[in-house]
């Protein structure tokens, strides 16, 4: 099939290294980086990323946007998004750069990173009391792929999940919670929050004061830890340094932010209890996701039919 | 049955706290501190973490010795040591604890907590490149109860899984070496080495700079990494030192060492790429080996069975 009888593609992904998407989809397909480059060549696919707003509208051929990473909202906020299918990318890779995340962080709060880079600082020999992961409950907030698959990983080790979802999920030896009834019973039962919920308009700023207040703070590590591996736009940040300094909050671990990349004037970088990695917990590799979405534009171009499509109405 | 009927327990724990080891026993049987204190009941067990020497060879009707922790060497090291069988503890909780520090360990080293940390200190937003697990091999030099643990959890995170013991072992998904003559293929295609060796006149000071120069180091990470959670006597501190300084390992998490209390004076405790822990990768709970303890006692009284013996012979 030679590429001028199949459809271009357009990439238009922003604050991510283009090159190695450009080279692997290139392989198989025309790709331009600007509609005016196809010529007269139709674009009907665009791989997206934060694309410009509008630009999707534009384009008169379009008829299959691929979204970089599993969540969508990135591309949905765009208000003049034209009404097409979208293509999510979930890669088994994708997934396992998550669960390690995820369980890093948990470990790292749990076996008490910063107690113990303290006394190493002073040269102490002292070993802090450390309770067994089973006396230590995780909460997944959100509870698709990459929750689901984490809190697997994370139960594994021996500790307590709980799961809270919009719809209570059902899951072997988990403490499942539904629904915004449900939401401060999992809250009162959870000591390490994770959170990988979806960014929808219901979501937004959810991980606020009030709601981190509800976390057990009365458990065997002394203190409650949120760590937020879904999108900035679920937490208020000036919440989570009150959390903070007030004893709401032992720690956090913080993946997304509000505003990326984070300002350099947030106090969150200097927090003496706040680590922070600059949304790379799960990183899309193009060299694994290009030829899943080339054989999706084949098979598309064959028989009319797409895998992992978005539900625009549900927003995620 | 009443405590006149049983024997008693010598407590001969040292460096390790011992009022909740004392309550603990204190519940079924009498416990003393010192052998003078027994006065007429006879001594016919010793519970023992690094006991003065020669003190067990001082006790007529001591029948069984039971170990704190998986290795013994802290109590075969003892040359007046009596020809008396060793119970060592084994408890789920002491295998969940090293299952935790060594995933721990292992996924702090693969998703490069320094670099992040470095970064964080400057508020730089910067993802360094992540390998994912599979391009990362993870080579367990011991293989035994807390090896094969600690592997699993390991390989079930995507990483490659090699082991090295003095007999070859047979694990689904790993690759196994075994015996002298393999050391240096296991060595060469490993990238994180997590040494859980026990600690016998063979194996003294094996990790040494010749060692450790075998270490894959042209790998996705860009060096060589050290976890020792087995021994102090098992590693050459110096050696480490200057592997660390030429290049030779890049970093290295270290647990146990050659002196502990580690002396103040050590340039461990400052080095930037090492990561101190006061033995305390895994902890044993008195809570739970203790009533595992009194159970053998009782069952030994009934018809001489014990459980979990060493093989001094072997030394562990």
């Amino acid at each position: 099939m030679g590429q001028q009888e199949t459809g271009s593609v357009l990439l238009a992904i922003n604050g991510v290294e283009r090159d190695i998407w450009m080279h692997e989809l290139a392989k198989k397909r025309q790709v331009v980086l600007d509609p005016a480059e196809a010529g007269t060549a139709p674009i009907r696919y665009a791989v997206v990323w934060k694309q410009q707003r509008g630009l999707l509208a534009s384009l008169p051929d379009l008829e299959v946007i691929f979204s970089l990473g599993a969540g969508v909202d990135h591309v949905l906020s765009d208000p003049t998004l034209p009404d097409l299918p979208i293509v999510r990318v979930v890669s088994p890779n994708l997934t396992q750069y998550m669960v390690e995340y995820v369980t890093w962080r948990v470990l790292d709060h749990h076996r008490q990173m910063l107690t113990y880079r303290n006394l190493q600082a002073n040269s102490e020999w002292f070993a802090p009391a450390q309770p067994p992961a089973p006396e230590i409950s995780v909460g997944f907030m959100g509870f698709g792929e990459l929750g689901r698959a984490s809190a697997n990983a994370v139960q594994s080790l021996g500790f307590q999940i709980n799961t809270w979802s919009r719809r209570k999920a059902q899951a072997d030896g988990m403490k499942c919670f539904g629904g915004a009834d449900e939401l401060d019973a999992f809250l009162n039962e959870t000591d390490i929050l994770v959170v990988l919920l979806p960014h929808t308009p219901q979501t937004t700023g959810i991980i606020n004061h009030a709601l981190l207040s509800k976390l057990r703070r009365d458990n065997a590590l002394g203190g409650a830890f949120l760590i937020n591996a879904g999108r900035g736009g679920l937490q208020k940040e000036v919440d989570i340094l009150r959390a903070l300094d007030d004893g709401t909050l032992k720690e956090a671990s913080l993946d997304v932010f509000e505003i990326e990349p984070l300002p350099k004037a947030s106090p969150l970088w200097a927090h003496p209890r706040v680590f922070i990695t600059p949304h790379s917990s799960a990183v899309s590799d193009a060299r694994e996701l290009v030829p899943a979405m080339l054989r999706q534009m084949d098979q598309y171009e064959r028989d009319g039919k797409l895998q992992h499509l978005v539900d625009r109405k549900a927003g995620y």
